[in-house]
């Protein structure tokens, strides 16, 4: 793999998802979004970040393609931020985190919060990967196949 | 929320998982060990970063328990650094930022490479969130519940 300042043109696809969107503020902002803020002073309110941090992360997501900005949908000067589709496809790694740090970041009675399902009211069932034919997938059912330029 | 330096102790599983696990080099060392390394120095070639730093992410790897050292497999003096439950957990996490890589951070015809069903060497479909009658989840189709403490 290649160093630190190379990421967005590393061949693996982890490490280039890691280096658009792995940093914590920003899938903070888009968890943001995703709940319905579109506002600047909504993130920064909510988050209780610094004011330029923000704007820097926005920045960067908007020229990204992750966010895209459009007038505020009550008229005023402001703008709104808007998830894209390539940002709102951020929506399984966000519950992936998620339903990982339900199971291991909390101990019991502590406070938190779960996703359920806005039809029944429900928990949502734990993400998996399956194969094709339905088979649960772990770590040691797949592997990588490299891909050649061209 | 919560201010950065106390991550650890919001609330939302999202910003807990990120704390623990949103770094990029955390993430890159436990693909790596996804596929097979188990040595520091086999981490520090591949992922081509200092030292210190490499050690740094173990030793933090470690004492979250998402890590653990064993002797060494060949019967060397060197440690192993093994996966536990909790790391091998984040198998989902790792599966959805890759796809989302794969979906979005290449161009037409960049090398890559992708992630294959070990038994039909057939590429693993999208993972996707569903609820417990199988209708595929959305970002609209869920909503976040708070559980108060105790």
């Amino acid at each position: 793999m290649a160093k630190r300042s190379s990421l967005k043109q590393d061949a693996c696809p982890v490490a280039r998802a890691m280096e658009l969107i792995g940093d914590c503020w920003t899938m903070l902002i888009i968890r943001n979004a995703m709940l319905g803020q579109r506002r600047f002073s909504e993130f920064q309110k909510d988050l209780g970040l610094a004011k330029n941090i923000l704007s820097d992360r926005l920045r960067v997501l908007v020229a990204d393609g992750i966010f895209t900005t459009e007038p505020a949908a009550d008229g005023s000067a402001y703008q709104d931020y808007v998830l894209t589709d390539k940002g709102r496809a951020v929506f399984p790694i966000m519950v992936a985190l998620r339903q990982w740090g339900e199971a291991f970041a909390f101990s019991p009675g502590e406070a938190t919060n779960i996703l359920v399902d806005r039809k029944t009211g429900k928990r949502v069932p734990r993400m998996a990967l399956h194969a094709a034919d339905g088979r649960p997938l772990g770590v040691g059912d797949t592997r990588i196949k490299a891909i050649v330029a061209g």
